[in-house]
């Protein structure tokens, strides 16, 4: 059996992944593309069964002859182009990603809203002691017991961010596409669809989005629903990046009516394309890769968190997923129904 | 009645705290002293039935003929004289701090953990997607879901701290020193006295002192114990800065042994003392206050995460305290005993 690999990830635990796969499908080859080089993959891909990748487009499609399975690496289907996969083969993704997500997000957000960056800047770097204890023109800090953080989205990262905010002490409440959330199984003191997003966001002193991005979703964070936000709220998006409009999230910030963002996912990302980070061209090699997340100065605003799309990549994350392909390559094998099988039509 | 306050905290809630007094004890009069300011004091203590202040030394007993209680405005008791203190003034401790400490301590290892302030200054400063998913010469970081959490000390403050990393999947243990912790009520793998201190570093990814300082707590993690911890571990200090011997932390950070540390509390304060942020003579006027933690050169090291001794001080935790110190002043007037009384011989 061979089994093609693109993904920039997998490659740090690619001993763990060859490993798995031998234990439930001795002899198997494993082709690794730490990046997507349609040249490179149209030369392994023909004989292939298994395609392990978070992306697939319709010129892949004559070199997929063989293909029965097309295991996602990763939670996000956007980069795949389900239509053109040729009918017959297998589609799974994974996850497992929530927990590192949902540590950084809680980072991000007391980062912001505690002014960790500024107080350990002027402490190690001049010696100064900037909390209001010391010097009464700072503003006091608000904790996170008793906030109110919103959720736009709640499924597995929603719900893996939500326990280390309960933990805290902070409520929580939650949007979803479904609108069918038991608020009370959750802890949450409310659940609505989309329709309460307004009344949501109004009354949320943190705003976690990991919806799906989908057309109804773009741009669904706008001027508008911005401005609804209390002062000083902060805006974390582990979702997509055009899920919001990036222009208005820009402007509130920079004005300083939202107290700061935590941004994982951007608009644009290097070697082209908006999807994410696992989908894009660039990466895999060693050495540093630049590209502007977006075409605001996202650099100009001191009350941002950003990362590169990876919150969650831990080892964790992707010791998981390597446990997901190699399941699911075994019950490939062996007639089975897959783990987090995709269905289609 | 009247009450002297002299603490850098209070102040930020000063109408609460009045508000708060008058409605148990109509008339009350309230003087404020941001800080510690013995000449000011002493006009103002002579008449005093109670004294809100985390700092008292013998200097203030010829004006403390009047007083009934000295009711500490935060936990740690090191900087009050209980020996000075006169024979029937009694004396009571606060707290509630400790969700805004765990908030902060998660916050302050998951940023040394996951790199967010490298990756954060790449992507905003340079464009650069600094992760392993872009650039593979990048170590792929660790989450916490099955990270080992040791504990130093387990009381309130421990306990809160353990709340978001077990919600996070991280695993705990903790020594105390009455060694009598239960820790299957708590959700530890393990629990024992400091005898077992050596077996709990060893075993921790991360390490968090809240111990009280006492003459056998000074200087408790030194070179030896630091040398047993596993490499990348994270130390975490909210206990008291002469907890840790500075010279064999710095230079464990330097050699880069341990993979970080979280420090809100230090070993040199402005103003003098060690004692801690609220005891000192400096700070509760509006302006920056500078002054060296410690003699180590804290600002050369990039994996410190500093806070100025300001990891529980939220408006959360100030409003908290306002209410045990209207409900002891009402307890006082009734002749009932007093909340979180500390006994005195």
């Amino acid at each position: 059996m061979r089994i093609v690999v693109i993904d920039p990830n997998l490659p740090a635990v690619a001993a763990e992944l060859e490993a798995a796969v031998e234990a439930v499908a001795p002899g198997a080859q494993v082709a690794w593309h730490p990046r997507f080089d349609r040249e490179a993959v149209a030369r392994d891909l023909p004989g292939a069964e298994v395609l392990v990748a978070s992306r697939y487009t319709a010129s892949l499609v004559p070199w997929s002859t063989s293909l029965r399975l097309l295991q996602c690496p990763a939670a996000g289907l956007d980069a795949i182009d389900t239509g053109a996969l040729p009918a017959g083969v297998l589609l799974a993704n994974t996850g497992h990603h929530e927990r590192s997500i949902a540590e950084h997000v809680l980072a991000g957000v007391v980062v912001l809203r505690r002014r960790v960056r500024e107080q350990d800047v002027a402490l190690r770097e001049r010696g100064q002691w900037a909390s209001s204890t010391f010097d009464a023109s700072l503003p006091l800090p608000l904790g996170l017991d008793g906030a109110r953080v919103g959720f736009v989205g709640f499924g597995a990262i929603g719900r893996a961010c939500w326990a280390p905010f309960a933990a805290l002490g902070a409520t929580g409440a939650a949007v979803t596409g479904s609108g069918r959330l038991d608020a009370a199984e959750h802890g949450l003191a409310w659940a609505g669809g989309t329709d309460r997003l307004d009344e949501l966001v109004a009354g949320s002193d943190v705003v976690v989005l990991s919806a799906p991005l989908t057309p109804a979703t773009t741009g669904l964070v706008d001027a508008r629903l911005l401005a609804l936000a209390p002062p000083g709220a902060v805006l974390v998006n582990v979702g997509r990046g055009p899920l919001v409009d990036e222009a208005a999230l820009f402007e509130a910030l920079r004005a300083g009516r939202l107290g700061g963002a935590v941004l994982d996912v951007w608009w644009s990302y290097p070697g082209g394309g908006a999807a994410g980070g696992s989908g894009g061209a660039a990466g895999g090699a060693p050495g540093p890769v630049t590209g502007a997340p977006g075409r605001c100065d996202w650099g100009s605003l001191p009350n941002v968190v950003a990362s590169p799309h990876s919150s969650g990549i831990t080892r964790q994350t992707l010791l998981a997923r390597v446990a997901d392909v190699a399941e699911n390559v075994r019950r490939l094998r062996a007639g089975e129904p897959l783990v987090n099988a995709v269905p289609r039509p």
